[in-house]
């Protein structure tokens, strides 16, 4: 009932809270995979492997006693809805 | 069917990106409804109606000109997960 044919994509959530002297790997790393919509925070559609080598890589790169990095991450956009004040700093094309 | 009792509530994630000026005023707006998870991120379960009410102080304090705050809203966290990557930083205990 909830797979529609797009069960294959997961719907990930990206925020980042790292050192300084890593925002800009991390970001870059980010934005090789998903969108990004503000400050330290990106998303978008992945299959399971693709997420799988974002989370690879950006354990390469973070050091765990200083930095976090929380992804969200859902089945379906069906059961979700944005909402933005202010300024809209990001991209949103993938929210469809 | 996806109801199972919980409809009345809905899961709220805010994210903020401020003026230095307004941080902690927004945070404290935040931490009054949610819990504070990472750097400028909450998170919570709300009623519609409390939902309302955190969004009109948010309104009263941010510059729309300048600010942006995402709320990313569910209805239910069935399909949803979490993973974190580094440090934990705040408070996990809504996820239940």
């Amino acid at each position: 009932m909830h797979k529609k044919g797009r069960a294959t994509k997961i719907f990930v959530l990206m925020i980042y809270d790292v050192g300084e002297e890593r925002v800009n790997k991390i970001l870059k790393i980010g934005r090789k995979y998903l969108n990004w919509i503000q400050n330290s925070v990106l998303e978008g559609e992945l299959t399971p492997a693709t997420f799988e080598s974002l989370k690879h890589e950006v354990r390469k790169v973070i050091k765990d006693d200083h930095d976090s990095v929380i992804f969200y991450i859902w089945r379906t956009e069906h059961y979700t809805s944005r909402e933005i004040m202010g300024l809209e700093k990001g991209s949103r094309e993938i929210f469809i």
